[in-house]
């Protein structure tokens, strides 16, 4: 049982991943996640534009908040630590539900060419978040682009780890420990 | 004019991208790509699935070449220059063709929604190749996951400068530039 009150979006998301898993992506249509979710069809358009878009509901958020911890940074503060402020911030937006769902959703893109590549594209313009904010913070391309991509496998690394864990704590540290250690691979790639 | 004698393969690429510049991505059939190509449709449907899948048609040999060039790396190699070896085995798929299309397909790509996530889907695989053969190498899990990344933006970076250069000159040597740039990135990312 849910151990959060979800609102109408994100009980149209719990259903549509339900419904995903027990009868496949392509076979569920967005009337039958409005009724699973209790809402009517009018409420599941009012939320997204499709049973796609609910998936990666959380990419703009998610952008835009890595971007704004990126650019709250204090002057001075390293690229990576920049990043690490990014990941911290986006943190707020993940939560217990995000939790809950997560292997079922995993397994969801797993089984769907549609959703592999929805969910690449998420994967690509996060990255491109934390480039463009670092870019505009003075960061030299190169840099940026090498930070943006550590970011993103910080984010992707910590995310599993976090959903993984039996203890019910926040993601943040684990999005920052992960980060710590591709920053400790760096010096055995050359 | 073209300066290679083009197969129907090579035809079928670049009279889509042709016909995606001047009538965009949505437009275009499969029939009208045919008849510009000078094939017949049953021609187009062997050598592609789809509209959508022509312009990723060299993703399964990229990969491929990336992860042999990779894995008969001598052993030894330090991650990087095992990537660096990859991307000069992959630099075998990319030629003259390559180079004509790129400033067309760059544009068609960045006006479709369809084509966006299409493409971000072969940016994940070409790197989850990279890190596959790496860790296959026995290389420990972050710093592969960290070469294959960097590995991706080195195709990409140099992919850019080659198609922007005037020099008529292999795609390998600025693949492998752009990835001692980003190696020399990596001093100032903490």
């Amino acid at each position: 049982m849910a151990r959060w009150e979800p609102g109408a979006r994100e009980r149209l998301v719990v259903a549509a991943v339900d419904l995903f898993t027990e009868q496949g992506y392509d076979a569920t249509t967005v009337a039958q996640i409005a009724e699973r979710a209790g809402v009517t069809k009018s409420t599941f358009f009012r939320h997204f534009p499709d049973k796609r878009e609910l998936l990666v509901a959380g990419q703009e958020t998610l952008s835009r908040l890595l971007a704004e911890g990126i650019a709250e940074a204090p002057a001075g503060t390293s690229p990576l630590e920049a990043v690490a402020a990014g990941l911290t911030r986006a943190s707020g937006a993940i939560g217990p539900m995000s939790k809950e769902i997560a292997p079922r959703l995993k397994a969801a893109v797993a089984a769907s060419a549609e959703l592999r590549e929805r969910d690449a594209l998420k994967s690509v313009s996060l990255a491109a978040a934390m480039t463009s904010a670092l870019v505009t913070r003075g960061v030299p391309d190169a840099i940026a682009a090498l930070a943006g991509e550590l970011g993103l496998l910080a984010f992707k690394r910590g995310y599993t780890a976090w959903s993984e864990s039996d203890r019910e704590d926040e993601f943040a540290p684990y999005a920052v420990a992960a980060l710590g250690e591709l920053r400790a691979a760096t010096a055995f790639l050359s």
